[in-house]
């Protein structure tokens, strides 16, 4: 633990937002670990709310509006806010992100931007680090906010205890779920702007598409509309949440739920160091002109020694994935 | 080599174009190696271009009409068009798509759309496996082109021998250009759209930017206007193409262009090969209760076993990485 690290902690012990602040910027630089070991005993509190949907949907304004009604209920908050960091974002993110201003100063509200993009391990790196900070801080609810491009809203549904999906009317989003798998990660449907001439529309495409999945025995998805910026629908929203975190208790799956996004931040962070080690290894076979192979063959090439170390999953008895006796977090 | 394996072959050995279509298929489901085994020999040959942008600024015009310059020029040409597989592009892809058409008869034009998501490795992966199948089936240009979401705009940067990043007027997109690192992967930029009231502004944005970055030394991006769907500024948009790779042929830098390509792919092999690995791994550690502890020291009991296997960059002399001596495809 080095000088900053005691730091920080101390700061964090005397529970100053800015120790937590510092804590997550050392995790954005690679720099975690120590912190981690520290406090990582006192995560598994917070509920874990991840939220997405396309650029445009209002998921900032949902937000905030989450934010207010879990501010009335005594909860405090945590927020993560990703950016994807795309180039072509056109800013509309920043933009949006002003509707948060209203918590901006509140101090049981503490709110942090990060870019998915660069950061160890995406996701499951930098964030998943974040959102265990404000956890072992004390947050009551931590919520995660990404744009739905490519793999960071199935990612989300990995490491939240509760998904929310949100779509816009008019836009033909619903065409586009069951394709993406998107049905499977939604714990709850969000159709924001509810006035639009085509919400109900949507809400049947939702409902028409959720008929055709079997969810005996797990959890039925919710659906909710909402008008974000007039408040609407959202203590309905927030009841979907309350229920599914009810249900996840209940059943057991909360466990199960939190054991896999802790394997998915540990595979995340032991990817992350491999990679390092085969740019090395890569290095090397480039020199000694493996490379003359094919990229199959050079990859066999620095595999092959790991056999013994790291078997295939069919080269070893599969162990049951035992629930820990604790619910530890994020 | 299996019997499905053997046929594909044939067909390739043929020169159907079937059997490039079912060579692709066979890396999409992860079985490509044996066929690569084979093939990989014959690539190198190939010009590869990397096309990307914001989703509307014509990426699907733009190529259509390099494939008819190429095809005046007397080049075969295949075309990947890789489709981020988000669950909110709108479809808005696909009728782009639908611009192909008009060489859709040509039989030296091969075009194969591919989802980047769920596959092998993504771009560096299966996509990676299309290029260089292309490029042996003797293919002299290759395109492959996908929407700037993510990573995949700084990926194809790493893949493709010559990177095309095509821009909107008025869009606000030169703004997002130096945070996210294309200034540095651009070879050449497309203003599409010229006729736009804001082109000349995003020319002057884009030169203004360039101006404040030192380029001694190597490739100053070249920037072309066009009007893709009036087929203007196409020939200056193959010539600054052509100039590029002449560029890279003259300076040495397409080996070490293609080394690093190799590289890429081959780091993407290895660490979907160890992911699966380390997957059961996390599986034992969970079911043995290291999982009390934190993520880092999970990750800690997975990773130290492999460090005399693969040591870290650090601990072993850096051996310099040398070109090959026959430059080899993507």
């Amino acid at each position: 633990m080095t000088d900053t690290d005691a730091e920080i902690l101390e700061l964090f012990e005397a529970r100053s937002p800015r120790g937590l602040a510092r804590a997550i910027s050392r995790a954005e630089s690679g720099r975690g670990a120590a912190l981690m070991h520290r406090l990582f005993a006192r995560t598994g509190r917070a509920m874990t709310i991840g939220l997405t949907g396309p650029p445009g949907v209002g998921k900032s304004t949902l937000c905030a509006a989450l934010v207010t009604v879990a501010r009335k209920r005594g909860k405090t908050v945590g927020i993560v806010s990703v950016d994807p960091s795309s180039p072509f974002s056109h800013g509309a993110i920043l933009g949006d992100r002003i509707r948060l201003n209203e918590h901006f100063t509140d101090p049981e509200v503490f709110i942090r931007s990060m870019a998915s993009r660069g950061h160890l391990g995406g996701l499951a790196g930098a964030t998943g680090d974040a959102v265990a900070f404000m956890d072992a801080f004390g947050k009551d609810v931590v919520i995660v906010e990404t744009v739905g491009v490519g793999q960071s809203e199935i990612e989300i549904a990995e490491l939240a205890d509760t998904t929310l999906v949100a779509l816009q009317p008019g836009s033909g989003d619903s065409v586009q779920l069951l394709k993406a798998g998107i049905l499977e990660v939604a714990d709850v449907f969000v159709v924001n702007k509810a006035d639009h001439p085509m919400a109900l529309q949507l809400q049947r495409e939702i409902r028409g598409m959720m008929e055709m999945l079997d969810f005996r025995g797990r959890w039925t998805p919710e659906l909710v509309a909402t008008r974000a910026r007039e408040n609407v629908g959202i203590d309905a929203l927030w009841a979907a949440i309350d229920a599914h975190d009810a249900y996840l208790r209940a059943s057991g799956e909360l466990v199960a739920k939190r054991n896999g996004a802790f394997a998915h931040r540990v595979r995340a962070l032991v990817l992350g160091d491999i990679g390092r080690r085969v740019e090395a290894r890569i290095d090397a076979l480039l020199a000694n002109g493996v490379a003359h192979d094919d990229p199959y063959r050079a990859a066999d090439a620095i595999v092959a020694p790991l056999a013994d170390v790291l078997p295939q999953r069919g080269d070893v008895p599969r162990t049951p994935v035992l629930a820990r006796p604790t619910v530890k977090g994020f």
